[in-house]
């Protein structure tokens, strides 16, 4: 067997022995490799005194502080007969997928950020690449999500997908999977999938049950990805673990909705950690669906966020589009009296409207010299703010 | 006539020829003192070129950048003809006014941090006193509201007003006045005024027409505030003018709503610039009347606020709430999950809740130890999560 199928067969048998961010197996595969690692795991050889200090050192362990190799093998014994690695990367292939480890090229660099945290492997099931991290932003949100959480979500979501983003989720009910089928709706010919669902369960499997079709459209149109084995089952570790794959994955995590205790406010404060961009969607104060969005506001973990542009402004460079005047550009146009001098605002508060006025007159009522009130009528003429008329001078508007 | 009668009479008649933050006239007066300051401008005296030199020092100005005296000169002459301090301290008096100076005992010192923008005097009308800036919170927002902006609006000024804070706002229509009406509904007998409007124009006018009631009452239950002097219009520049006075007098300002252009937002930006708390109130992503809102918490000029505690803690130490707790204890109560530790997680996602299971199987499914599977099993009974079943384990909800 090549080396490179040698790690892959150890990682995908691996990720069955290991719990997600297991950090001791994580150090023993960065200290022997994942091939060593298993041999030491099944007792086919022993680490011995340098490997076990060598796996102490990865883990910042003073001496003396326990044997965590021991308390490791304890822990990944009683699974060892049910390793069947084999069988589990046979399944994936039949689902069209394929193992994504960091000795290949597709594995995304991104996750490397994670640590002893970094998953030992991908099972990705669906034909496109996984976009690099500048292309990947990820919508989360509350499962029981509001009319306004959905509307929002589309919006956001379509918008991404429109400017060439690839919108990751959790695929769970409410935000996740509007925002998957929003995706999916105005995804462009492209190269970049349009939606990426990450699971806490296998990829064969679909939860939960009423989001079936819609994960298998995904699988079909975008991408299916977990870091546990074909089988396994969504428990809630495994749901709180894949959040932080959620958000190291992309470029920035939004949160549309959730409730002041919420598993998205567990996926934003993993990205923050991560130094990734996090944005939050404000709502009515009144409702308890915004309550998390705003709790991250107020604690400085998130930025308000209002639309895609917003979001792909925070993701930074790609697909940003040059903000600050676009909004000005748009709805709100400029009004005349915007830019003026102090004195050039004064004396146009001291215009009358429907009759005229002398310059002595001006220059008591706005508080400046006759001079300046001069000068500033024939600045406000030439911007038609102002018109000579009998007798003097007047607003016009 | 006293030093002191002498300066309020100047300070008086200053307010008159000055246009709100004339800092050459305020420069003046810091060098001169006002008395001194109203003969030179009636050119009773000379300011002589120490006078001059004082004068450029206090506006940091270099030599050769223009005469600023001889400008303000030519700027406040026009109007030397309708001095008449006297009549308006009688016009204040008949109102049941004051004037408060620097010189005066009441003067808010939160005043002083504007510098050579700072008010020459405050002309007062209401019994109470101006309190102190602790207890002095601004709301302001949109004139056109929207029934949401009216009912937090409602929501906050009542209940700043039950933790004792005066509510300060700009005696507008909108938001402005429902913040007053709702301060005076909620207030309790105390020596605090329930809300204060600081008027554009002077305290003798009802500007709106249409908030004249509601400007009575509050010059009869709370205070009524202007810096320019009776009869003086509220002209675009002292609408402008006078948000800097909301801004300095409060510990903090608060934007209800606001649209992506609005006067709240600038006083929002005199408070930041200040150094006061500023509190925005997040609102739906599709209500313009938001958008200023959320372009304040985007840009990080403000801190998004939700309820009148959030206020009061931004506000500071004076009324403010034990926080951080305080939604915890409310409608959210904690879950018995809440603090597992992570093998006590996996031991209880991997008990079955309607048959039981055995300690190696748990040990396999939960990838843990067998001795630790019986030592979760242990904590997990004593929290009421885990019970023994027939031949097992299962869990308890």
């Amino acid at each position: 067997m090549s080396r490179a199928a040698g790690d892959t067969l150890a990682r995908a048998a691996l990720s069955r022995l290991f719990e997600p961010s297991d950090t001791v197996g994580m150090a023993l595969v960065a200290v022997v490799g994942p091939e060593d690692a298993l041999r030491i795991i099944r007792g086919e050889v022993d680490a011995g005194p340098a490997g076990r200090r060598s796996l102490r050192d990865a883990l910042d362990l003073s001496d003396g502080s326990g044997d965590p190799l021991k308390d490791g093998l304890a822990r990944w014994g009683p699974r060892l007969q049910d390793l069947a690695p084999e069988r589990d990367l046979a399944t994936l292939e039949r689902l069209g997928g394929r193992l994504v480890t960091p000795e290949t090229e597709e594995w995304p660099e991104a996750l490397d950020d994670l640590q002893l945290a970094r998953p030992l492997c991908l099972w990705v099931r669906g034909r496109a690449r996984i976009p690099t991290q500048a292309r990947l932003a990820a919508i989360v949100g509350s499962r029981d999500s509001t009319a306004y959480g959905a509307s929002v979500t589309t919006e956001l979501a379509a918008g991404l997908a429109l400017r060439g983003y690839s919108v990751v989720s959790g695929g769970a009910y409410g935000i996740d999977a509007q925002a998957h089928r929003a995706a999916i709706a105005s995804s462009q010919e492209s190269d970049v999938p349009p939606t990426i669902a990450l699971l806490a369960c296998g990829v064969d499997r679909y939860y939960p049950a009423g989001n079936e079709e819609l994960l298998r459209t995904v699988a079909d149109r975008g991408l299916l990805i977990s870091e546990v084995p074909p089988g396994s089952s969504p428990t809630r570790y495994r749901f709180l673990q894949r959040n932080r794959l959620i958000a190291a994955l992309g470029a920035v995590t939004v949160v549309v909705e959730a409730r002041w205790r919420s598993g998205a406010l567990n996926t934003a404060h993993h990205a923050a950690g991560l130094g990734r961009a996090v944005g939050a969607v404000p709502g009515s104060v009144h409702s308890a669906n915004s309550a998390g969005c705003h709790r991250l506001l107020r604690d400085g973990s998130a930025v308000c966020v209002t639309d895609a542009a917003d979001v792909a402004e925070l993701a930074g460079p790609f697909g940003s589009c040059p903000s600050g005047d676009r909004r000005r550009e748009g709805a709100v146009h400029r009004r005349a009296q915007d830019g003026l001098s102090i004195p050039d605002l004064l004396l146009l508060d001291g215009l009358p409207l429907h009759a005229s006025t002398t310059v002595d007159k001006l220059a008591a009522v706005a508080g400046l010299a006759p001079r300046d009130v001069l000068a500033g009528l024939a600045r406000l003429e030439l911007a038609g703010l102002a018109a000579r008329a009998a007798g003097g001078w007047r607003r016009k508007d």
